[in-house]
C-alpha cells in the first residue's frame, strides 16, 4: 500500500485556559495541546502531534492561537475545524482550519502577535468576569499609566520584563504598539508585539499596576528596562487576566 | 437579657449562574438563595433567610439582584458585605450592604429592572464568551429585529411571551425601552421594565431571533402580543445569554 502524501493543516485555537494546564503537554494535568493531539489522534485515524505558535501558561486565555500538524488523511483541511470542535471539551474551539505548505512552522516565520490584559476596577469583584480580568480595588490613574506604557513602545531589551532563569538567546524585542483602553470598569492593556520574553506581558501588566497606584514613576520605566534585571520591575500579574488575541503572519 | 431589635439590610448580589440551580431554594442543587442563606447565618449568629427581588433561573447571571433580610445583629449594615463576601464561593458577590426602612420589601416597590441578553455571532462559538452568551451561527439581520423590538415597547398584554402556566394574576407589563447594540461580535439585547412576566425576556430574544434570520417578520410581532397565546411566539433563547443588570427602585 502506498504511504499516503502527509499534508500540513494550521488551526486557529481559541480557548478559555481556566481549567487547562496551559498549552504544554505535561505529566500533571490536562492541557491544551493534549486535547488537540488527542482529539486528531481519534478524528484522523493516526498518531498526531501539533507544533503550538504560543505555550500559554496555566489560566491564560486564547482567541487566536496558533498549531500546526501533518496528516495523510484525505479529510479536506477547512472540514477539519468541523469534525474536530465535535469532539473537543466546550472550552476548545478551532476557529479556522486550512493547509499551509509542509515547511511552515508557526514559530519560524515573522509574526504580529496581539495580547490582551483585562484588569477589573471596583469595590468587589464582579463574579461574571472574574475568570478573565484580574480584580483591583485601589484607584488607578490611567494617564500615569499609559505615560509609563508609551516608554516601553519600540525595540528594546526587555530582560527586566521577562521572568528570572528563562532561556532565551536575545531579550531584545520590539513592541508596536502598547495602549491602554477603558471600557467601563475594565482597563484593557493591549500589547502588540514581534514576540514576547517569558511572562514578559504580565510583567509588564504588574509593571503599569504598581505605577497606576502610586507605587512606581512613569519616569522610572527607562530605568527599568536600563536595569537588566527582574527585580528591577513590578510583579507578575495573575495570569487570568491574559488572552492572546492575535497571530498575524508577515 | 434584651432582645436586640431587629433591622432590615438590603445586599446587592452579583453572581455566575453558571454552577447554580437557580435564585430559589430547593432540594434537588445549590443556589443562590441557599449560599446566601448559609453564609449570613454563619456570619451574623442566626438563622437568616433572604428575601428576593428576582428569582432567576438556572443559570442565568446578575450583576445587581437586590435581596433583603432581618438581623438582630449589631454589625454595621455596611460592613456585612466586606465580612460577607469573605465566606461566599467566588461566583457570589456582594456589590453593596445597607439599612432599609423595617417594612421595605424589594417585590413590593415600584421599579425598574434591566436585563441583557447577549448573542454571540460567529461561525463557531468563542470559548471564553460560551457561558455569557447564546451562540448563533447563522446570519442575523440586526435592523429587521430592531423593528421588531420596537413593536414591544411601551405598555402590552405579554401573555404570548410568558412560559405556558405560569401564575400572574396580570400579564399586562410595561417595556420602557427594548434596544439591541452591537459590540463587535456580540449583540445585546437591552430591555428595561416595570417587571418582567416568567422566561419573558428569553421568549422576547428567542422571538428576535427568528425575525433575525427571516422565519418571522417584524410585522409580526402584534399579532403575536394579540394572540395572547405562547406558541405564538418564538422559542425561549437559552438561560446563560441572560444577565440580569440593575435594579433601580423608585
Amino acid at each position: 500500500m502506498a504511504l499516503a502524501e502527509k499534508k500540513r493543516v494550521c488551526l486557529i485555537v481559541a480557548y478559555d485556559g481556566t481549567n487547562y494546564h496551559g498549552w504544554q503537554v505535561q505529566n500533571n494535568g490536562i492541557t491544551i495541546e493534549g486535547e488537540l493531539n488527542r482529539c486528531l489522534t481519534e478524528l484522523l485515524g493516526e498518531e498526531i502531534q501539533v507544533i503550538g505558535a504560543s505555550r500559554t501558561d496555566s489560566g491564560v486565555h486564547a482567541l487566536g492561537n496558533v498549531a500546526v500538524f501533518d496528516t495523510g488523511n484525505p479529510m479536506p483541511e477547512e472540514r477539519i475545524s468541523y469534525a474536530l470542535n465535535r469532539r473537543l471539551p466546550e472550552d476548545i474551539r478551532i476557529q479556522r482550519s486550512y493547509g499551509v505548505a509542509p515547511d511552515w512552522h508557526p514559530r519560524r516565520c515573522a509574526s504580529r502577535k496581539t495580547y490582551e490584559y483585562r484588569i477589573y476596577r471596583g469595590e468587589f469583584p464582579m463574579p461574571v468576569r472574574r475568570l478573565y480580568t484580574c480584580f483591583v480595588y485601589r484607584p488607578l490613574d490611567v494617564d500615569r499609566m499609559r505615560r509609563a506604557a508609551a516608554c516601553l513602545e519600540g525595540e528594546h531589551d526587555f530582560k527586566s520584563f521577562c521572568q528570572a532563569g528563562a532561556q532565551t538567546e536575545s531579550t531584545v524585542r520590539t513592541l508596536y504598539s502598547l495602549k491602554l483602553e477603558e471600557q467601563g470598569p475594565e482597563l484593557v492593556i493591549r500589547v502588540c508585539g514581534s514576540g514576547f520574553l517569558y511572562n514578559m506581558v504580565r510583567i509588564i501588566a504588574g509593571t503599569l499596576l504598581e505605577v497606576g497606584q502610586g507605587r512606581l514613576e512613569p519616569e522610572d520605566m527607562e530605568g527599568i528596562l536600563q536595569a537588566a534585571d527582574r527585580s528591577a520591575a513590578g510583579p507578575t500579574a495573575p495570569a487570568c487576566g491574559l488572552t492572546l488575541v492575535q497571530y498575524e503572519f508577515l
